[in-house]
């Protein structure tokens, strides 16, 4: 669409030459992580650590999800978390209270976590103690779902106050999800809120994804969650 | 933090000259951007339009609050949208359906709008026409802050679902704005949040910096907003 733009430029080529240069950096770049991604894989594999990577929008409830999930199971499961912000120790703060290990990397201009930042993460930890390793991804829907980090699973956390039209939005991360957690469940009744609505865009993006409705601040759902856990531990258990 | 890392380049240095050249890219991207986000301001001020350039995560609530405040608005101003999101015509659908232009931007994988993108939507406005333009940013509270597009106003609606600390976590694109819609207002007695509390937060990152509290579901506070935006449309005025 250059070629009659008069955009502003001096020499309009110089905007075809940058595009160029960033479809090959960015080739570069991923290149790069799914290289250090298998890494991780190969380091939770070894370690017989299920790896959980959480996505949503900002304020979605990851990190409540966490603190109830923590809390409830960390009896019976050694747990740690590894939390992604552009800023702040905030989350890390609030996982470490519920007595697990926690490492916060804050990504100060990056919008994503990356394999690099997580191999760099996981010298923080003893993972020949762990059985599951949560990754809280920084809040944003676009720029984490190019960026596979090692992890087992991908899960994407959707507040039902976001609206119902979030999957076709935001194909990418949804499709590349193995598990939709509907959070705020609670909210329903005060909410104009489509549930089937919403769970039908789902289904549009990423036909039979699994899809759960919690309430991490009431614990409605939660058990649902807890089984989804437990399921891909013993899997893990099984093949090592 | 690499020297010692081990972390599976065949060469370790790959690491620093990829970063290297992503600087120096970014550096030639966000110049580009610069100079054409300063065509189009040119744009809006000969024209006499202002330009308002709305952030947020997913789901605040950006394009309801435009609904509510075209038709409570457009029979005395004249106004246009333009919509960024990654996939979909719904924002420019539901916009026009209050009956005023509006055209769509698909970012596909791109993160956020860029002043490219938005002189080129220009192309679909009679920009003589109108004393006010609208641009909804894609929702994302990382990328699109490093963005100029051109915009005399940046301005960012959180929505209070999404909790008290978002200022800390996202203090850049805070620090760029000119205004703070706190939305979705009706739901405070029903959710755990602390408003004194977000507030004091996002002044802690922006001094100063001006807050309303709305809900555009109920219009409560609204009327605040539509005087902050007739204000800048006078001062428009009486510079042209």
């Amino acid at each position: 669409m250059c070629n009659t733009c008069g955009c502003g430029l001096n020499n309009i080529s110089e905007d075809h030459i940058s595009t160029g240069k960033t479809v090959q950096l960015t080739q570069d770049i991923l290149g790069q992580n799914d290289r250090l991604a298998g890494t991780n894989r190969r380091i939770f594999d070894s370690m017989g650590v299920v790896t959980v990577n959480l996505v949503s929008s900002p304020g979605a409830g990851k990190t409540t999800l966490l603190e109830r999930t923590i809390r409830d199971l960390k009896n019976n499961i050694p747990i740690g978390v590894i939390e992604g912000d552009q800023q702040t120790d905030r989350d890390a703060e609030r996982i470490r209270a519920t007595g697990v290990p926690a490492y916060q990397i804050k990504t100060m201009d990056a919008c994503h976590l990356d394999a690099h930042m997580v191999k760099h993460a996981l010298e923080n930890f003893q993972m020949d103690t762990l059985e599951l390793l949560f990754i809280e991804n920084v809040g944003n829907l676009i720029c984490p779902s190019a960026f596979d980090l090692g992890e087992d699973h991908r899960v994407i956390i959707l507040s039902i106050t976001e609206g119902e039209d979030k999957a076709l939005k935001y194909p990418g991360i949804f499709l590349s999800s193995q598990l939709v957690i509907l959070n705020k469940i609670d909210l329903l009744n005060v909410l104009n809120f489509d549930l089937d609505e919403c769970i039908s865009y789902i289904n549009r993006v990423n036909p039979g994804v699994e899809i759960l409705c919690v309430s991490a601040e009431t614990g409605e759902g939660m058990s649902k969650w807890y089984n989804w856990l437990k399921q891909k531990i013993d899997n893990k258990r099984r093949k090592k």
